[in-house]
């Protein structure tokens, strides 16, 4: 499992909830976090050295858990490397397909995966008549990584980022980043009650059931130990605290050189 | 000129106008950006890097813009490299340790540079009698890289974590990183309209120039042209805008690999 931070633990939460008994080895690309902000080319750049790494550790399957890396580097990485790779926008996407009654979804994420315009193809791709509403919220992943989930400076700034979306009347918003699940109780009174959010570490987490379902002799292979290592580029201790906070217990954190 | 992202631009700015005809070479690490919530063994990395290339590029003299690499990795540099290095934390604790008329000093900044305690370090070497009260305001940077400067939001944020050092009573604050000088007019406001505001920008600037003023034969061997070329890790239009907004004028960002 790849990610840009320790955002992407809410994935490997999931899946092992979901899909339980595989090892999964994580890696959170900490020296370079965020990605949210950078171009395109450097987010690709340490995408690709990232599942090398994952390689080199023996991964035969790789889930892509942050958002803005699958935005932008999905197609170099899908060319570049033989083994499946799975992301959460196709499923998030799917999902909120089927979710919508008015057909008008709405989207919110960082500013280089919202610039990247894949969930609007995605789910243009399959009902070319859905109107997709995005924005990005670049100031929701400091207020996430400094634990501001309760406070009223982010309630205001949640408020300030959905209104164009509320005034779209969208009935269905993709939390397209991993912070912005923490965020979901804010989220959904700013939205409207009545809205449905989607969250794409469930939808990659089921996805990525399904996907070894679909492929019993890949999943035989794996290694089932319920094993999860969480390697990072550079540790701190705010990001051992998140980290445990996502998970809900202590974990050792491996530093790693990419 | 070496920082983290392009928000050093300000003190390249202080610099050219206070020291005339000097030609800069400003490197931003914008890929590896921000370094303020990363570790002190990663920032000395990326620091170590930034100033090779200033070095592969002829740079007989540097100047650390940023305050967090200045604070974790000075002692290495100036082990390593040969050249001068000059930083804005003494020079502000200086100023800071002649302002102060109650003997109470505020420090804000990036928590690893806080963490580091090299204000209090520096300032205590000064003045032992001095009491120095810091906080780290992580949301800073990211509310003027979204270029919030007016907004409500913002108003509370800075109120927040300025509040502690209110109560301490400080009578001068040092604003320990290159962008909180853009918030210099909230900051005065929510920190009390007598207490005097520290710009390590401004110091660092007036510290390079008496610098150049001691080393006549340094200062004579450099080129003067009076250009400003600006290398960065990452771009993006973000921050070309951004770069243009503190320059308040037009500039090409040069993209180079470290």
């Amino acid at each position: 499992m790849f990610d840009s931070g320790v955002g992407g633990l809410t994935v490997a939460r999931a899946f092992m909830d979901q899909v339980p008994g595989f090892d999964v080895v994580y890696l959170g690309d900490t020296a370079h976090t965020p990605y949210g902000t950078k171009s395109p080319g450097t987010v690709t750049r340490y995408a690709l050295e990232g599942i090398r790494f994952l390689l080199s550790r023996g991964a035969a399957m790789v889930i892509i858990a942050c958002n803005t890396a699958a935005g932008v580097a999905l197609d170099t990485l899908s060319a570049h490397f033989q083994l499946p790779i799975l992301d959460g926008i196709g499923p998030a996407a799917d999902h909120a397909v089927k979710a919508t009654r008015n057909g008008r979804i709405g989207v919110i994420g960082t500013r280089t995966a919202v610039d990247s315009g894949v969930y609007e193809k995605r789910i243009l791709a399959a009902r070319p008549d859905i109107r997709v509403y995005t924005r990005s919220c670049p100031l929701l992943v400091p207020l996430v990584e400094e634990g501001w989930l309760k406070k009223p400076e982010t309630r205001m700034i949640v408020k300030d980022y959905l209104r164009p979306l509320k005034v779209r009347r969208v009935d269905t918003l993709i939390m397209g980043c991993t912070h912005y699940p923490l965020l979901a109780d804010i989220i959904q009174v700013k939205i409207g009650r009545r809205v449905v959010l989607v969250d794409p570490a469930a939808a990659l987490a089921e996805h990525a059931g399904a996907f070894l379902d679909r492929n019993p002799t890949l999943a035989a292979s794996l290694p089932k130990n319920g094993r999860l290592q969480v390697c990072v580029t550079d540790r701190t201790d705010r990001l051992q605290a998140t980290a445990a906070a996502i998970l809900r217990r202590k974990v050792d954190l491996t530093v790693v050189q990419l």
